[in-house]
């Protein structure tokens, strides 16, 4: 029984107010799949290289997969994507939630946007359907606001809506796009491309079934899945994902003082478990997922928080506590408020805040310079100040709002050092320096310094973990700290899965060794879904083919073996906590990457992928573009 | 639960007459398997580079799997390897039959031969143990004789014996080595390496089970493949491989005439149709296998055919049929017999042969050179009396024995380009101006002109079959003779595909596209008896892995990209059939092969796999060896 997948991609000009609906052939969904994979097809042919990308001529893809929106757990994500204001390469981000899911129940697979508004709009999208219409009654309006607006506006409270606030519309470079208010395309200032492009918001509203090749077999393996998983075996779910802070601070590896240290002696106060015992409200999900590791708080004093907007994840509780030493849980869970009303990155916001904060400590930054505010590590009020300066861009937000790279730039006198960035994206809340392989993962990411891009952890290189990778053909525990070739050769096929799985948008934590779900399971999984006669070794190819596609894109703009580097931070030696003297050796880094270049079938010192490679991988026509570098 | 593979592998040191054992740690099954893929993991690590193929210091090794003996068919294969005589590089012939699962149900996966005997010996294996036994009455005696007599001698008619016959103990260059007669490791000259040391037999008996990790899946998964194989959907069974003979030759395929043409008039009458209504008594097949492919033929006159020796495979009625021009079956079935008596590879022996005739028609060789032989194609009684005189090495048949690229040497006068050999081994029966693919796969297989290292046919480049292998990520249908980056493609995916067969002893007719075995399957089938969580990707990495240690070994041994072309026949145009005019032309074959190095993650003009290529496939204790090249 043949299957035909079927899928449209919609597509709209804001400039000339066109929208349009495509059809493409089955193959290039089985080749691209979704996700970042799908969004780079479509940016390598259709984006002028050197674009800028604020600019009306970049492009702003939202892409789900051919497996978005069932009902099996960690199939809800998106990813958005378009050439990054903070790295002018790839820029991509993922997000969960429900409104992937239901962009793919009012008929499309991904929303391809060109052109700029000539006044800020919002998009309507339901029943294989889109119109443009005016925002501009939205426009600086905070997202809760805009949520229930457009609800109203259009009658319809089941809407679900991806917008980006003030801060995308003042162009910060980190603004992100949220959904429902807390599921967020954070990184890579994807939210400010939005709000170059006047495009307040998409709402959407689908009403279609999903098809599926073999119903049947689906909802057994969902079934035998979700009987599998009992007592919330990892914690993620009754402690969220901020578990992890005081486990990380004790193994020496939780980001402190914008990375100075690695052990934070206030990490139990932000953590998974004191957030439970006190601001915790509710646990929230993603569609189809019985994890439920979203967090919904509520504080009344010092600060008033609205639960609307979820509760802080780790990355939030370490990039604006740890990181700035600042150990309040409730002014993290206010700022987390914050960046979700004005829509910013909470992410790449601590660790430019924590570049500013150690700039001051060091006096290359005054008070003068910071319009009054005393920027000492640990002070969270004027953690939340900032977070409103840069939403407006106003005085010196309007220096931290363009990230660390760009402020570093514009402040001079040694600053970069303090700059914690690859490739201009701020580094997330990981540390190299404890687990080895991260520092590779990180440098040669086509996005930057982004954790789920290629999330490694030690949990891998233990041997309990391992047992789940295996039929990635990783047999060998490797110590959290060995950089071998063995460690190189782990990260080479990690990345070929994980890249996989934002490909099929797919959530990690749901997926083994993170989560519940096999790795064979989700291939298994796939062919009930779509019917294809698949493998493990087809879906690996196509995280192989978005390694190499993300790699060309870069290359064509200019990113190539001399961005793929470290912060000099992460090259000297941790001060404190348990990893204390642990750095990555800058002779080891140099292997290590010469390795992987060599493994991924690139050039081994320029990392430019040879044009044999490309053609294995059947996207030969993409080698014409390699010759623009 | 986890599962501890656990195999031996016998040592058997003819010279010390020293046995051992040894249990290598689970890993080196997980990563090599078994077969050829096993058996370089042993070449490479004792194996002297530039050793004499035919000295005491060469090693021969004769490899199960850790999927051997199963009662799924298929899986019955073994691999004899060592260094090739032929070719100087790295030898390897795979038998089917019983003589690979007796081995395994012995307590054995493998066992490496190294040394010389003073006199001729015999190896008894069973029961975990293993003597070393004189065999000076066996020397000189026909195989049939052997068998019988070493059934009697152990006491047991349910021994299964692998042996050469004299032409093995007389060093002929392309002598076999059988099992129960018919089963043949035939290819790579390894009956002259086993002559060498002076081993006429290996006799085996086994009474162990084979363990398995999860009994019922396998079964389950067995049982679903008997009840979906219904009305010998092929033609295999009824008709057995030679059916195809007839069908090649209307298509222009079919070698005949030392490859001249690719039609031969009597193609009919050498079919296994044609077999089937006049000469046939019986269908053989090989240990657990419902398909029963083998052929056991039976004759008075003009010549009286002993059906112990089974009967003509494809490759044996082309061999000594078409490409010498001779389509009298019975003349065929005798040479097939003769050759089983002697063990001699009928392939092998057919295109040295053809090589002999179409000299003695250029007139290069007369009849003085021939003892007095009239080798005119055609010449039925003389192909048979030639048989006889390569097995004794008797005057012209001394020649002969040599194989076509040493007797064309000897010759001299030109003679060389009626040498059909690539690397020395001589050309099977397939015709790469009819399917562009196998000129490639011909001229890079480490074994030469070998058509089970890399079986392609026009049927893969069907819609059809592609949707068989669509698990390879082989998409797009190709015509056979298209030559393009595509096709490259399609033969590197499955070159791994094949190989990772070869390293489990799978029969290629038993598993998709060519029979009934789907490739997804296999891997659950895989899982069930290892209890390993793998999957393709694990199990194409391993093939993947044989093609780089085999490339190794060869460039070790001095052959590289020089030695990877086609013989001149080749490249000039069909002379006869529907495909007249069809050849392979050099520049397109050129950048083929450029594009198959560099796919491989090969040098792409010396064909040297890089050393980041060999860490990624975990055989970074093989680059050293490349530095001896």
């Amino acid at each position: 029984m043949a299957f035909g997948y079927n899928g449209k991609i919609l597509r709209v000009d804001l400039s000339t107010r066109k929208i349009s609906v495509e059809e493409p052939e089955e193959k290039v969904y089985r080749r691209y799949l979704g996700g970042g994979t799908l969004s780079l097809y479509y940016l390598l042919r259709e984006l002028k290289p050197h674009s800028d990308p604020l600019g009306p001529e970049n492009i702003l893809i939202f892409c789900t997969s051919v497996m978005s929106g069932l009902t099996a757990p960690g199939f809800n994500k998106y990813t958005a994507a378009a050439k990054s204001p903070l790295t002018s390469g790839f820029g991509e981000s993922e997000a969960g939630g429900w409104w992937g899911p239901e962009l793919k129940s009012a008929g499309f697979d991904a929303i391809i946007i060109k052109g700029k508004a000539s006044s800020p709009v919002y998009l309507w999208v339901h029943d294989d359907q889109a119109e443009i219409r005016d925002a501009s009654h939205l426009w600086g309006k905070m997202t809760a606001e805009v949520q229930e607006s457009l609800r109203k506006e259009l009658g319809d409270n089941r809407i679900r809506i991806a917008q980006i606030g003030p801060a995308g519309e003042n162009l910060v470079r980190y603004a992100c796009i949220l959904n429902e208010l807390k599921h967020v395309n954070g990184r890579a200032g994807l939210g400010a491309v939005m709000g170059s492009k006047k495009l307040r918001a998409i709402a959407v509203r689908g009403k279609k079934n999903i098809e599926v090749f073999n119903r049947e077999s689906a909802l057994g393996i969902v079934k035998q899945l979700r009987e599998s998983y009992v007592d919330d075996p990892s914690g993620l779910g009754q402690l969220g994902t901020a578990r992890v802070a005081p486990i990380l601070s004790a193994g020496g590896m939780l980001p402190t003082k914008n990375f100075i240290t690695g052990f934070f002696e206030k990490a139990e106060d932000i953590g998974g478990k004191r957030m439970k015992e006190t601001i915790l409200t509710g646990r929230g999900t993603c569609h189809g997922c019985f994890i439920r590791c979203k967090r919904e708080v509520k504080a009344e004093k010092p600060y008033e928080v609205d639960p609307i907007y979820g509760g802080p994840e780790y990355e939030t509780v370490a990039a604006i506590g740890s990181l700035l030493e600042i150990g309040n849980l409730e002014a993290i869970a206010k700022g987390n408020e914050l960046c979700g009303k004005y829509g910013i990155d909470t992410i790449s916001f601590g660790t430019t805040l924590a570049f500013a904060m150690e700039s001051y400590e060091k006096g290359i930054l005054t008070s003068k310079d910071t319009d009054g505010l005393d920027l000492k590590f640990g002070n969270h009020e004027a953690m939340l100040e900032c977070i409103e300066r840069v939403a407006r861009r106003e005085g010196f937000g309007d220096l931290l709002a363009e990230g660390p790279e760009m402020a570093a730039k514009k402040i001079g006198k040694g600053a970069e050092k303090f700059a914690l960035h690859i490739k201009g994206q701020p580094l997330p809340m990981h540390e190299p320096r404890g687990k080895k392989s991260l520092a590779l993962a990180y440098a040669v990411s086509p996005t930057g310094a982004d954790h789920l891009e290629n999330p490694h952890d030690p949990f891998f290189e233990k041997e309990a973990g391992l047992i789940d990778i295996h039929p990635l053909g990783i047999l060998d525990p490797l110590p959290s700290l060995d950089f071998s070739t063995h460690k190189v050769r782990m990260f080479v096929y990690l990345q070929q899965y994980y890249n996989w799985l934002n490909s099929i948008g797919m959530c990690i934590f749901t997926a083994k060794p993170f989560g519940p779900f096999p790795i064979t399971k989700i291939v298994e999984y796939s062919r009930a879904i779509t019917g294809w006669d698949t493998s493990l070794w087809e879906m690996l190819k196509v995280g192989e083919r978005f390694a190499n596609m993300a790699r060309v894109f870069n290359l064509r703009e200019g990113l190539g073996e001399k961005d793929d580097r470290l912060p000099e931070r992460l090259h000297q030696p941790l001060e404190g906590g348990v990893l204390k003297g642990e750095r990555i050796d800058p002779e080891e880094f140099a292997q290590a990457r010469e390795m992987y270049y060599g493994m991924m079938g690139w050039d081994p010192q320029s990392g430019v992928p040879s044009k044999y490679k490309l053609e294995e991988l059947d996207i030969g026509w993409i080698v014409p573009q390699l010759s623009r570098t």
